[in-house]
């Protein structure tokens, strides 16, 4: 139980180049600023994206705070950010519109008037000259910084600057995602590297784990973890899937590295196939490699699932090369027309049954061609159930060159995680079936 | 610039016939508990769901906060909300595993012992037995809780609780998503409407806005929003749409949704077409409501967009009603064999073009019988792009009775990006193009 930060570091999910350098762990806090992200209209992108950054670089973010725009909300939080963390990266607020008021709350917050920056003012000129817009004495705010400001870029609106405020460093980037990404990852994440050395390294690697629940992983694992003093692993649903994340801290990254090189091993041989990638791929990139490998194509007949499948496996750039087509399959005729499946079948058997599966993933085989040819058919609700075929009935058939298999699954859920339990699991008994041939065939 | 929460209390963006009530403003602060909140390991899910539903009864969510697995963090964040909030609502942290620390996290926070729950105790035995699970003492944990918490129900793993500190009120959450939703709408929303009484009236709607930037959209409404002195609007970029959040303050409930009704006609007049809803429908919802009153069909041909089209339309529970199919043709042979582009339009133009996107709409109309034929092409990214046809090029083009009209459109952003883009323009599209028949047929 328990652990301070230093026992339990964790990192981001994502993995670069830069994270070869095996940097320290200053302790950061992230602000974002906006109505929207208290009031649950949007989902925010920002700070994830920046703990994640963050966080595989080896700084340890503590906590994440949204306060509205709100001029006292917004002060307390900075003041309080500054207590504890050596480093606040603050997002949002810094626009022209009325509730932009982060600049005006850093001001009250460490008493600095705001000052007008030159270099900016003139920015902003040039910027609407050569759209030919007239000057708005409104536009200038974006102008106007705390005193001790230092502007990473004079763009306006999405220029970002900085401040020290005793000893803390204090980031403010602009609140829309790309712009907000761009600063941190040109200017932040540059400058962080820059000033701040390394001590101790903490590397960790992700595991992205498909079909065993988190007791599950943590039982199988309990054995092979005590070769292993300082690793620590941590446990995050991801749905359908579950990530874990391990860690580990030693003086040096070789030696880190080493110590997750043997303990990936023991991951490998204990949770097996639900290993999807130990490398931040998702499935798809990883079905998609696995095709590319073996020069092998794949077609699928996609009914519950209404395209699904297709759009995860165009997701990956490339994929033309092993996708050829998916038929979305919704209306029985569609399944007649397309597929080949047989009127008698249909009315016997209904489009949700084995009988219906394995025509869908043959027919699509045969027509396009390919070597693999997927389907699923089901029930995603909310109506549509009935006691023989309830809500999250599914058949996933996979037709190859000298066979097909048709599995049923019975998934809970509502209709959307339903169709996302549907496509995951037909992606991965494609995967599944890849490294049994693969092995089997020793390529 | 600036103004209080009084002012700017906004509202979460789903509603409900709960939300008819017309209830008051108490401050409620939101903790988030997991290292995997603060490492950017996944999205969360919980705070968004609990922000909006409290935001929409008109309770006003002030912050929302993210620690880690972390006793010294979970035990600051308790009392630094205690401090500012009214209602403090906890998620994450009460399993049974090593890093669910949640529970005596509390116990330090108010100086609490940790008591032994009997009826907890029974239940998980009970639970264990009925699967015939060996009692684990490691399980036993989940029957310890703070001295003065009052379960919800007893369930294990799932329970929930709550107590009063110093006139705050704590509500502790379990983190898997369902478990929370369940307990947050079951237990803790009925207890806020029967302990909390109406003050002040906030009511507010949500404008679902696609093609007009922000600053457009602000713009438009400058004169309008003079007429309604208790009027703000907020304004969430939600890619590809925006989100307007129209929030107005009254005396009685009925007097602020005319309030909103009458600023309703101001933003039907002024924005026009670019409104998608105003209830919260997503754009797949609103096509499929024009297509069930109109009584008609639609098939789509996708080839950038990978399936997302079909996904989305399926995205709708009784959408097979209107949507035939979606075949997506990724290869050159898949556009020729199931929609009849010619071989020669394919070799002459290229599959991104007008004409081979004109032969798929036209194709998969006539193909499936549908009243309408949608298709898209174009270079979804990063690579395949040419001076002619950059990344980011695409063409729609929708078949009807009568004709077939083909748009160039040119997206920018990364793969998944220009995907999202193309898909909701085609969708929007179809959309109007049902509004305008609608319109001209008097249906």
């Amino acid at each position: 139980m328990g652990g301070g930060h230093g026992r339990r570091p964790g990192r981001g999910i994502r993995s670069g180049p830069i994270e070869a350098l095996g940097i320290l762990a200053a302790k950061i806090e992230i602000i974002g600023i906006g109505n929207e992200l208290i009031h649950g209209s949007v989902a925010d992108q920002n700070t994830i994206y920046a703990a994640a950054r963050l966080s595989a670089l080896g700084f340890s973010v503590t906590r994440i705070v949204f306060v509205g725009d709100d001029l006292k909300s917004i002060r307390s939080a900075l003041k309080e950010a500054g207590k504890r963390a050596d480093i606040v990266l603050v997002s949002g607020g810094l626009g022209n519109t009325g509730d932009d008021i982060t600049v005006e709350a850093v001001g009250k917050a460490f008493n600095r008037p705001l000052v007008l920056h030159k270099g900016l003012q003139e920015e902003l000129r040039r910027y609407l000259d050569r759209r030919d817009i007239p000057w708005d004495p409104v536009l200038e705010k974006l102008a106007w910084l705390p005193q001790g400001s230092e502007v990473f870029h004079p763009r306006p609106k999405t220029c970002g600057f900085m401040l020290t405020e005793k000893d803390r460093t204090f980031f403010f980037l602009p609140g829309i995602p790309e712009e907000m990404k761009r600063v941190l990852d040109r200017r932040v994440i540059p400058y962080l590297l820059q000033h701040y050395t390394e001590r101790d390294v903490i590397r960790s690697r992700t595991y992205r784990i498909f079909g065993l629940m988190e007791t599950e992983v943590e039982e199988k694992l309990a054995e092979e973890v005590k070769a292993f003093p300082t690793l620590t692993l941590g446990y995050y649903p991801d749905f359908p899937e579950l990530l874990v994340l391990a860690s580990v801290k030693a003086g040096k990254t070789k030696e880190a590295d080493r110590l997750l090189d043997r303990f990936g091993e023991k991951v490998a041989e204990v949770l097996g196939r639900h290993v999807i990638s130990d490398n931040g791929l998702t499935l798809e990139e990883v079905l998609g490699e696995l095709l590319l490998k073996t020069k092998q194509t794949l077609a699928v007949a996609e009914s519950c699932t209404g395209g699904l499948i297709g759009h995860r496996l165009t997701a990956v750039p490339g994929s033309s090369a092993y996708f050829d087509r998916s038929l979305v399959v919704y209306s029985n005729r569609a399944k007649k027309e397309l597929l080949g499946v047989p009127a008698r079948v249909l009315s016997r058997y209904g489009a949700v049954s084995p009988q219906t599966a394995r025509y869908m993933a043959e027919g699509v085989r045969a027509k396009s061609k390919t070597d693999w040819g997927l389907a699923v058919t089901g029930i995603a609700g909310p109506g549509g159930g009935t006691p023989e075929k309830p809500v999250g009935m599914v058949w996933i058939a996979l037709a190859y060159k000298g066979g097909c298999f048709c599995e049923p699954y019975l998934f809970r859920g509502n209709r959307a995680q339903i169709k996302i339990m549907t496509a995951q699991t037909a992606l991965n008994r494609v995967r599944e079936c890849l490294l049994d041939d693969t092995h089997l065939s020793g390529r």
